[in-house]
């Protein structure tokens, strides 16, 4: 855990206000770039420019392919170089979600934009508004204080900052303000169905196949209220997956009717297993895993296991036996 | 093709004043009931019922369980019986979506509120808003125009109709009104977490396994462009899925990156086949269909076709060599 800093919390004509005050300013993203950072980078870089500014973005991962459409033709490579008068962090909780760049600018940000409760207070000034779905939300405020029109490309990083952290507004984050946040950035003319389908109806040949083989490893238990899964070393290497594009797979089987709990089991050595719990709100899977050395959320949460398969899946399913016998 | 009407176009006051006329009125959804027409229904008998009318709503199919959370406790049975003055038909495109409901219904229908551009104008009065992403979008207009406040209850109804027509807010007949409408219906507090849970996020065990082994038989052709996948009438009879909870599953393998066509051949008989196919704006699955006998839309079409299963397999990747060769 890394201690609370002292961040000096700022709205967003406080945060407008020190970016107005600073001509040179880096943006920096999280490393494992999501829709929310990237959209908020993109659409804040956009709106500095269009004042005059001279400004950056980096990012300790660099910039996924799969987010380009929010960037079009940008590489990283012909950003200016320049020693910032301001450092912007914008959705990251912590210093460490900074990885390579930490060493740089740990210490130096002037202003952090975040919705994360878990956020450490690590900036000089904070814009924190938790009640936010997704940090974009913020990054919009901020640009109506700098009297900045929104423009289409700025749309669409807006746009997907709030589709991808709501799940296309589906999760429990989504609010009416989400909504009308959306209905202004489709206002500017974006192609919402377009960005949607890259975001959640795209899969590679590979993650499809790698999907199909861990459904196919599917077994229930309790009456169908607890599922397993197992994604083999094996699987992994023959499809060739990467470890980025596995997001969501352990998540599937949580879909079926009834199940409360839906537990994955990935091979990390031939006898150690990364397990990743997903829960209804009948189960804690926070304190299933705390009781096997692992720790998470309520509903989302991991431990790791040493023993053949077998072993494995009995251990799991004995520890389950309290939470998912009827009384 | 049922013959064009001549319905007089009404717009949302015009549907309120012929509502306002009538005492008791009787509300129809079409067969095969989806979260549209039955989120207007009840929405609708929601408001004529604040303005202390006799009312009832009716369904070919009767009112599924799956949509249960929008009319609780509500089973049919307890409706009056009465000769209505009024029938307005809710998201009906044609009097042929009726069902058994038709004998009793045509040619007495006073008002239909729609969204569908292929509405047949059967009805004597018609709200046709081809705009629109779901019809409840013209009710909610309608019950403003009748003075009547929108509460938790219809507000269920109406975002239930929205996100089911537009796959959560995904599909390309999303607009900045869906969005508005969304969210002023979440300011009355609703749950839409839990709405989007059961009809986006909830399979039953058999349609999962049903699934599992449709993509199972997956396989590519022209450079992953095009993907086959079966279900055979022996998956179907050992799964138990029955008919209306297969909906989508054709549509699975479009998703993956690259592929253009995605055909699944559902067996009827031992040598008989329903062919659904499902395209990306690179192909035409209207025309490809049609040279087999069947139509559709251009990006969701099918026909039937007999054989052995290997043959109709060969057929269709040879109907469709044109479209997927590279030139």
């Amino acid at each position: 855990m890394t201690q609370l800093g002292t961040s000096r919390p700022v709205d967003a004509a406080g945060a407008a206000a020190i970016i107005r005050g600073a001509d040179h300013i880096v943006i920096l993203c999280h490393q494992k770039p999501d829709g929310d950072t990237l959209g908020s980078g993109f659409a804040l870089l956009g709106a500095l420019r269009a004042l005059g500014k001279t400004a950056r973005i980096e990012c300790p991962d660099g910039f996924p392919p799969r987010y380009c459409f929010m960037y079009p033709g940008f590489t990283g490579e012909e950003q200016p170089a320049f020693a910032p008068e301001l450092v912007v962090a914008v959705d990251i909780a912590d210093v460490q979600l900074l990885g390579d760049l930490r060493p740089r600018y740990e210490g130096r940000i002037g202003l952090c934009v975040d919705h994360h409760p878990s956020n450490t207070r690590y900036a000089e000034n904070l814009l924190l508004d938790t009640g936010a779905a997704a940090t974009v939300e913020s990054i919009y405020c901020i640009i109506q204080e700098l009297g900045v029109g929104i423009d289409y490309r700025m749309a669409v990083c807006i746009y997907t900052g709030l589709a991808t952290d709501t799940g296309c507004f589906r999760y429990s984050n989504t609010t009416a303000r989400t909504h009308i946040l959306a209905a202004e950035m489709m206002r500017t003319g974006i192609d919402s169905y377009r960005i949607n389908k890259m975001m959640f109806e795209t899969k590679s040949v590979a993650r499809m196949e790698l999907e199909r083989r861990v459904m196919d490893t599917l077994e229930y238990h309790y009456d169908h209220r607890m599922v397993i899964t197992v994604m083999t070393r094996r699987a992994i290497a023959e499809t060739g997956v990467p470890e980025e594009d596995m997001e969501g797979i352990a998540a599937v089987p949580r879909q079926i009717e009834g199940v409360d709990v839906a537990v994955m089991l990935q091979q990390k050595e031939e006898r150690r297993w990364r397990v990743s719990m997903r829960s209804s709100e009948h189960v804690n899977s926070s304190a299933a895993c705390a009781r096997l050395g692992g720790g998470g959320h309520a509903r989302a949460a991991g431990c790791t296991l040493e023993g053949t398969l077998e072993e494995v899946k009995a251990r799991l399913v004995e520890e389950l036996r309290t939470e998912l016998t009827p009384v």
